[in-house]
């Protein structure tokens, strides 16, 4: 089982907000985020997991801004990022007075709270906010190893972005009025495809793109079969974040099972950075990888109306630095999210 | 904002399998629980984590089995653990065909798979898996000192249980017939209640009992005051896991409220273990725990009709141990879900 589910009614994307650091400034997108950091990435705080958690903090405090709404607006929040315990969300959204239910899906995450925000907003509450965030600090040390050990970076690995995206989503048309941010169409979310976790049998804590390639391949391949759409229905198909590597790897894998998804096909990864004024290797990932090119640009898109009607799809590597100094591989996901223009607002 | 969920329509617990170690098996509910590990609760693994993993695939495996029903019936899996990136269920549940999505609430997890599992399957899907495992070992390493340190432990410090629970929840009443476990009152889940983190200040990583407790306290207080019941009107509180700790001052919270639970409250850390007779402190503790103790007899207590009418509220100390180490503080969160027999199966 599996199936696409279809938004039963209309979740709209109120507003959204993007923290970065100074690498994501200098790439090409860095003149759409919100806010960006001191020249260290600290955001003035004197340990990395204080800093993740003050941008995650920061990120919602804008998109509520921009939504016109207060934290006791919210009836849940739906968080995660790449520290162990989530701590980035934790930490950094413990001061807000709302119901809180955090989330695991690796840099899929983003993906994963715009899911079941979607869900819940379309049946069981009005409005809520999907959090998530990574630190290239943050994560290297954990993940692989500290910055100041300065280990040379394989050409597979993929840059952690310093990045933090906060989203408000509502079922309540009339907040789109108030709202600062929705002035053009609304990003609405009509359908959702939650992802299977694959083990392609990648061992490379340097290779994430090819861990989880397969299981955006996956996801991408139930949901043509299922909708009996293609690619072309589609301005984008936005994966997050597959780098090069991973990017080639998914194009291969769909085209031979017949689906061509190359000329929509776009990844996070590969459009945070400059691929040759910026030494990334294979491209930038992390939870708030997707999160920030999505928010900062992608809807952006489509609030303007250059877009109308995209994939979003938040691909996760669910990977534990332990099981891999064991031995062990890395599990993929990745998670659907259909996002149109809405035509009634 | 932040109120109590209706289920709008029944969600039954079609089945729940439990897997426990020797320790656990050695308690007061040592009978009830459905698979106990070898004598060393290594499950015939090389590492913990493989050890955890293999424990949420055996509670899956059987859960499914009791509700017969295969992996491709499940439309979601909902899962998470203590481990770093949840590698329990990340490794242990890939191996099943079905969308995962990956949840992070420490030991309020099983409450918040059940939370959430109840709000998809009452609207958008019929049926998924809610799982959470703990192992004393993985996390005792991860979060405190390895057991081979042999480090003393506080009179307020809990014992992690060795356990992992896996619910199959369902919204089709004929999947009841089929299903060995449902013989006697299922119990359906009519009514949930989103926790928010709150931080009191607690800097101890051996007193998560007080960490939690005030979280429990809001999310109680907030329910019985937008309910307007009683806490005679349950026949169960059941908070998990608060431990001797915890549960004293959860009682001392509520009743300075004017809220008297102490004549139905009980605690899954109370029970799990001997207080006499089990050298285990102020209790157990850990994502397990909750899980075995609802599943093994909590809901075994539904179905024979001794409980009709019960809160399970689930409580997690959000505790990053690198953030302890850095003097920070550890916020609390705990989620409620109403179970109640389905008077009309």
């Amino acid at each position: 089982m599996g199936s696409i589910i279809r938004i039963p009614k209309p979740v709209y994307i109120l507003s959204a907000a993007t923290v970065a650091g100074q690498h994501e400034k200098n790439g090409p997108l860095g003149e759409y985020f919100d806010i960006i950091g001191d020249k260290d990435d600290t955001f003035g705080c004197d340990t990395w997991e204080k800093t993740e958690s003050e941008m995650q903090r920061l990120a919602l405090s804008r998109a509520l801004n921009y939504a016109a709404l207060r934290d006791t607006d919210l009836e849940a929040i739906l968080a995660g990022d790449l520290l162990n315990q989530c701590a980035g969300s934790c930490y950094g959204l413990v001061s807000f007075d709302a119901p809180f239910l955090g989330l695991f899906g690796a840099c899929s995450t983003a993906a994963e709270a715009l899911l079941l925000s979607a869900l819940l907003c379309s049946a069981h509450i009005n409005r809520c906010a999907a959090v998530s965030s990574s630190h290239n600090a943050s994560a290297e040390r954990q993940f692989r190893y500290p910055l100041e050990y300065g280990g040379q970076r394989a050409p597979t690995a993929q840059w952690t972005v310093t990045g933090a995206g906060a989203f408000i989503l509502t079922s309540i048309q009339d907040d789109l009025i108030k709202s600062s941010y929705s002035k053009g169409a609304v990003p609405t979310i009509s359908e959702v495809l939650i992802g299977k976790s694959l083990d392609a049998g990648i061992k490379d804590a340097n290779n994430m793109g090819a861990a989880m390639a397969p299981a955006a391949a996956d996801t991408l391949l139930r949901y043509f079969k299922e909708s009996s759409l293609l690619p072309s229905d589609f301005d984008m198909i936005l994966t997050g974040d597959l780098g090069f590597e991973g990017s080639n790897i998914l194009c291969d894998l769909t085209a031979a099972k017949g689906l061509d998804i190359s000329s929509v096909h776009c990844d996070g990864g590969l459009i945070i950075y400059d691929r040759t004024g910026q030494d990334k290797h294979a491209g930038g990932s992390g939870c708030g990888c997707s999160a920030v090119v999505l928010a900062a640009q992608v809807l952006r898109a489509i609030r303007t109306g250059q877009i109308t009607n995209m994939l979003f799809v938040g691909t996760g590597a669910l990977m534990n630095p332990t099981v891999i100094q064991q031995g062990g591989t890395i599990p993929g996901i990745a998670h659907l999210v259909r996002i149109t223009s809405d035509p009634t607002s």
